[in-house]
C-alpha cells in the first residue's frame, strides 16, 4: 500500500488558501517528501502528519516555490528530535543550492545526504520502492518521478507443501532466492504464481509536455501533473513560460492509458480549477482537479 | 501617523493558526517590514496587504524563522511588477545570508541594497521616520528597533501674521527654516511653538531583557517585545535559548513608562498566551497578548 497525500496545489506563489505544490508518500514506515515551498511544513502539520519521519526528500527543480521551505523544515525535524539521516534528490547544482538556502539554518543535528541527478534519466531503490527521476522540459533542469512499489508472486502452499521442503525455507522461495536442501535444488518458480502488477504513481510539474512523461505513466493507477493554467487563451502562456495546461496533461493521461489523473500546480490567477474540468473530462474522463490535502491509498490490485 | 500591524505572533515554528513573528509599519506611502520568517508574505497577503510597495525590510538577526520567507517574498514583489530598490537592513552578514537564501530566487528585476549593521547601535532615516537599531543579547548577533516619527512644533499663525513677511515664505519657517527678506531675518522660532512630542514605537524580539530595551522604550507610545513563554517555570528555558518572558517584557514596561504592551515571538508549546496576562498585568497593567493581525494607528497626541 502506497499512501499519497498533495500537501498543495498552488504553483509560483503560496497563498491564503492554498499551499503550494508538494506531495508526500508513505508506505512501509518510510515517509518521501516531493518538493519543499514555503508553507510545506504547515501544511503538513495541517494535514495530521510528522515531519519527524521524512527521510527522504525529492526536489523537482530549484525554483524557491519549490524549495524556499527547505531550512524551515529541516529545522522542525531537527526539533521532534531526528536524528536518522536525511537524503535529498535533485538536479546538478544541488549541493551549492543546499549550502545556500542552509545559510540561516546551520545547526542541523542530523546528517543531510545528497544526490545529483546528472543523468537525464536515474533510477533508484528506497526499500522496496522504486523510483525513477526523469528529466522534463522547463526554464531550468526539472524532474519528474515515477514510482513503482512491486508486488510479490502469489506463494502457492498446495505446490511448496509437495516439495517436502520444511517451511523455515520457504520464506526464502518467496524472496525468490534458490534453495539447496538434502542435495535437492528448489527455485522459486516452482511455488510462486504469475508476475503481478504492482503500484505505479508519476508525479510532473514544471514542464511542457514532453513524451517521457507519457512513456513513464503508461498504466499508471495515479498521475499527478501540472495544470497551470485551465483556460485555452493561456495556452501560449503556457508555453512561454514552460509549463503544462490540464488539456496537454489530460492528453497525456490519455495516451498513457493512467487510471486516474489528478491536477495540481494551479497559477494563483486560476482561484476555480474545478471549472475546467468538464472539459478536460472530454479528453480523459477520470481527472481531478486536486485541492490540498487530497489524498488516496493506492493498493494492489485483487 | 504610523500604522502597524503584527503579521504574525509565532517565535521558532510556523504554525497553522500562527504566522511568525513579524510586523508591518505603514506611514506616509511607506512599508516597512520587520523580519520574514516562512510565511510571511501569505500574512501579508491574508490581513490585506499588498508586498508591492515594501520599501525597506529590517531583519533583527538571521535566525530562518525571522529570515527563511525572504526569497519569496522578494519574488512575489518581482511578479507584482516592482521597480523600485528596496532596502533591507540587518546584522553583520547581512550579504552572505542574502547570497545564500537568494539562490533559489536569482533574478529579482529590482535592486537590493542592503547595509550591514556593524554598530551596536545605528540611527538612520527614512523619509520622517528615525529607526534606531540597538544590539540586544541572543544567541547569535540580534537587534532591537526603536522608530521615532517626529512631530513638528505648532505653527502660530498670528505671530506670523504681525511679522509682514509674505504668505510664501511661511512653509520655510514651519520646516524650521531661517528666512532672509528685505534685509530682515526671520528665525522659526518667531512663528513655532514649543516642541510636542512623537511618535514612539519599539520593536524587540529574541533577546534576554537588557537595559539598552528599556533606554529605547522610556515613554513610549508602544513596546512590542517578546513574550517567549508566560508560565514561570520556562524561566530557565528562557534563560538558556536568550529568549525574554512575559514577566521580564513587562517588568522593562513598566520601568520604562510605556503607553501599552503587545507580546509576541510565542513558544509553539503555548496555544492561548492570554491565560497568563492577569499575573502580568500586576507588573504593566496596559499588556496585551497580540495576536496575529493586532492592528492600530499611532497618531500625535492632541
Amino acid at each position: 500500500m502506497l499512501e499519497v497525500c498533495l500537501l498543495g496545489t498552488g504553483g509560483t506563489v503560496p497563498l491564503p488558501n492554498r499551499w503550494l505544490t508538494s506531495c508526500l508518500l508513505r508506505w512501509k514506515g518510510h515517509s518521501l517528501l516531493v518538493d519543499c515551498g514555503e508553507g510545506t511544513q504547515i501544511a503538513l502539520h495541517q494535514h495530521g502528519y510528522s515531519c519527524r519521519h521524512i527521510d527522504t526528500i525529492l526536489l523537482t527543480h530549484f525554483h524557491a516555490d519549490h524549495t524556499a521551505g527547505l531550512p524551515g523544515l529541516l529545522l522542525t525535524m531537527a526539533k521532534s528530535e531526528r536524528t536518522e539521516p536525511v537524503t535529498i534528490y535533485g538536479p546538478k547544482g544541488l549541493e551549492e543550492i543546499l549550502r545556500g538556502i542552509m545559510t540561516v539554518a546551520r545547526y542541523v543535528p542530523f546528517e543531510i545526504r545528497f544526490r545529483e541527478i546528472r543523468e537525464r534519466e536515474y533510477t533508484f531503490q528506497i526499500d522496496d520502492l522504486k523510483v525513477c527521476a526523469f528529466a522534463v522540459r522547463h526554464s531550468v533542469p526539472c524532474f519528474g518521478y515515477a514510482f513503482d512499489l512491486a508486488r510479490g508472486r502469489k506463494f502457492d502452499v498446495t505446490k511448496a507443501e509437495k516439495l517436502n521442503l520444511p517451511k523455515k525455507y520457504w520464506g526464502l522461495l518467496q524472496k525468490e532466492q534458490t534453495v539447496e536442501y538434502e542435495g535437492k535444488t528448489y527455485t522459486p518458480d516452482m511455488v510462486l504464481g504469475e508476475e503481478r502488477k504492482g503500484i505505479r504513481l508519476v508525479y510532473t510539474t514544471d514542464t511542457r509536455p514532453v513524451s517521457y512523461i507519457r512513456e513513464h505513466a503508461v498504466k499508471a493507477d495515479l498521475l499527478i501533473a501540472e495544470g497551470m493554467y485551465g483556460d485555452p487563451e493561456k495556452q501560449e502562456k503556457a508555453e512561454y513560460n514552460k509549463h503544462m495546461t490540464m488539456q496537454e496533461s489530460a492528453a497525456i493521461a490519455a495516451s498513457a492509458g493512467v487510471k486516474e489523473l489528478w491536477f495540481t500546480h494551479y497559477s494563483p490567477s486560476m482561484p476555480n480549477p474545478g471549472i475546467y474540468l468538464d472539459d478536460v473530462k472530454m479528453i480523459f474522463p477520470n481527472a481531478a482537479a486536486a485541492s490540498d490535502g487530497q489524498k488516496k491509498e493506492l493498493s494492489f490490485e485483487d
